[in-house]
C-alpha cells in the first residue's frame, strides 16, 4: 500500500481526490491558488472547524470515510444554524507520512458521501495536504443566505425554545465507544453510527430561518452549553421543561440500562449531534420534527433552567478537552 | 502566564482576540456559527494553506506575530495570484495545552499586521482554537474578483514570463537560520526577516490581471517547481534566462558566500518569498516591479528550462518535506 509520503502532496492529491464531484455552484475548482465559487446575493457565509486525533477522534474508532463523512457534517451545520445553504467547502488534513493512498480516498469518498447527503450540491473545491505527527482535519464552510442570516442574538422572552434533530446519541454513542464491555457498541450500533458519522438536519437550517427563527445555533458541545450561548448572545434565559425530553430519553433508555449511566445526561451535555437549536415567537406553528423543548423568558440570574433550577453548562471545550 | 489550557476556548479567545478589527466587507463577524461576508460580483474566491510546527516553522525561529504573519501572508498570496483581492480569513489553531494567552495574542496581532500592511481591509472573521500535541495553523482565505481570474492554464508560446517581488531571500534566510555560525544571522537579518514574515505583493495581483496577464501563480515552493506548474497547466514550455536573475543573486552574494554556498540555488528552487509568477502577452508593457526573467515557448519534452538546459523541479513538498 502507497504512503503520503511516498508519493508526495502533488500525487497523493492527484490519485486521491478522484471521485470528487464539482460543487453546483464551482466555477473555478481545485488545481488553480484558489477556487472560484458563485454566490446569489452578493454576499457569503464562512465557518471553520477542526477535528484532531485524540482530541475529536481515535483512528481505531473512525475510518477516514467516517472522518471525512463527520467533518463535513459538523460544519455544514455552522451554515444551517444561520439559516444558510452549504455550496462548498475547502480541506485541509495534515497526516502522518504513513498514511496510505487508500485511507486518504476513503476520506475523500466520505467528504463526498457527506456532501451528497446532507446537501446535494456542496462540494470540495479546494484542499491542503501536509504530513504531521498527529492527523488534523480543517474544514471551511461556504453557504448562501435567501433571507437575513438568523443570528444567537435574536431570542425574546416568550418564544419557544425548539430542537430540530436529536439529542444526546453522538453522546451515547461516544459512551458505548468508551464502555469496557464492547458488546453493547455492536448492540446499540446506531448510536455509535451517529457518533462516528453525525446526520444533522442541514436542510432544516433554510426553513427554519424562513419559518421566522429569531435564533438558532447548532448543538455541537451540549445542550446546556448551546442553550447558554444563546441566552448570554440575547440577554435572555432559557427553560428547559424535562418533560418534553422523554422522548429523547426513551429512545436512549436500553442503551443507558447497559452502561448504568443516566442517559439524561447524554441528552443534557451531550453534543455532537449537530441537530440545530432555534427559538420562535410563540404565534408560529412549527412543523413535523420541531419539537418544543421550553420557553424564552426575560433575564435571571442563570442562563438556562431546567424544570425552575439552574442548568450548569457542562459541554465539551475543546481546549481543555473536557 | 496563562495558558489556553487554563482558560478553556472560548475565555482564550474572547482575551486573545482583543484587538482584531472587522474587516471591511464583514456583514457579520466572529461570536455566530458563520460570518458573513459581501462580495463585489456575485463570485468569490477561496483558498486555504496551513503552517506545521517543525515542517513549517520551528518555535524556537518563530515568534507568535511571525506566525500569526506568515499564515495571513501566505493565503493572501494565493487570492492575489487569482487576480483577485482578499477580503476576509478564517483562522484555526491547534495548539499544545501550554501555549500562553500571550502567545495567542501575539499571533493575533500578526494576523492583523498582516492584514493592515499587505491588504488593508481585509481581516479575520471567524476562528476555531484547539488543543494538539503539535501546533497548527489553518487558515482559508476569501477575496473578490474585479475582472476573470488569471489562472495558471493561459500561458501562450511568445509570452513574457515575469516576477513580481523577490526571489531566493526566504530560501536565504532559512539557510542562515539553520548555519552553524549564528553571527551570520545577525548580519543578514533581512532574509531571516523574510523567512520569518514574508512580504508578497499582494496588490500587485489585481494590476497584473489587469494589465493581461494571462497565467499566474505565487511562488511558494520555489520558481523551479511553480514555473513547470504553469507549464504543465497551459501545456507550453517555459524558457528562463539566467542573465535575468542576476539582480536577484546580487542581492544574496555577500550571505552566500558567508555560508560558501551557490546562491542561484535560492532563487532557482527556493520558496516562501510568495512573490507572483505571471505570463503577459509580448506587446503589454511592463510597469516597474514587473521584472522578465523569460519566454514561454511550444511545449518541448521538459517543463523548465534555464539557457536551455533542462531544469528539474526541486521545490518543497508538504508531504515529503524536501
Amino acid at each position: 500500500m502507497q504512503t503520503i509520503a511516498e508519493l508526495g502532496e502533488s500525487k497523493s492529491l492527484a490519485l486521491g481526490l478522484v471521485g470528487l464531484k464539482p460543487a453546483a455552484n464551482e466555477i473555478i475548482g481545485t488545481g488553480d491558488d484558489a477556487a472560484v465559487v458563485s454566490t446569489s446575493n452578493n454576499q457569503f457565509l464562512v465557518s471553520t472547524d477542526t477535528l484532531i486525533e485524540n482530541h475529536d477522534f481515535r483512528l481505531d474508532w473512525s475510518t477516514g470515510f467516517d472522518l471525512g463523512w463527520k467533518a463535513v457534517a459538523s460544519n455544514l451545520a455552522d451554515i444551517a444554524a444561520m439559516g444558510g445553504n452549504p455550496t462548498s467547502l475547502v480541506v485541509a488534513v495534515a497526516a502522518p507520512g504513513s498514511t496510505t493512498l487508500d485511507w486518504l480516498r476513503d476520506f475523500v469518498a466520505g467528504l463526498q458521501a457527506a456532501c451528497d447527503t446532507l446537501a446535494p450540491g456542496c462540494g470540495v473545491v479546494g484542499g491542503d495536504l501536509a504530513t504531521a505527527d498527529q492527523m488534523m482535519i480543517s474544514v471551511t464552510v461556504m453557504g448562501e443566505l435567501a433571507i437575513s442570516p438568523v443570528l444567537r442574538s435574536g431570542a425574546q422572552p416568550g418564544d419557544n425554545v425548539v430542537v430540530i434533530g436529536t439529542l444526546g446519541r453522538a453522546a451515547c454513542g461516544l459512551a458505548l465507544l468508551e464502555f469496557p464491555n464492547k458488546d453493547f457498541a455492536k448492540s446499540y450500533d446506531e448510536f455509535v453510527t451517529l457518533q462516528l458519522r453525525p446526520n444533522p438536519p442541514i436542510s432544516q437550517g433554510v426553513i427554519a430561518a424562513e419559518l421566522g427563527a429569531t435564533a438558532m445555533l447548532d448543538v455541537s458541545d451540549g445542550l446546556s452549553t448551546d442553550a447558554a450561548r444563546i441566552s448570554k448572545a440575547s440577554d435572555v434565559s432559557i427553560e428547559i421543561d424535562s418533560s418534553a425530553l422523554l422522548g429523547y430519553q426513551a429512545v436512549l433508555e436500553l442503551a443507558g440500562q447497559s452502561m448504568d449511566c443516566d442517559v439524561l445526561e447524554f441528552i443534557l451535555h451531550g453534543g455532537e449531534d449537530h441537530s440545530l437549536l432555534a427559538t420562535f415567537p410563540p404565534d408560529i406553528k412549527l412543523p413535523g420534527g420541531f419539537k418544543k423543548i421550553g420557553n424564552v423568558v426575560s433575564r435571571r440570574e442563570q442562563n438556562v433552567y431546567l424544570d425552575g433550577k439552574p442548568l450548569v453548562a457542562s459541554g465539551w471545550d475543546s481546549v481543555t478537552g473536557s
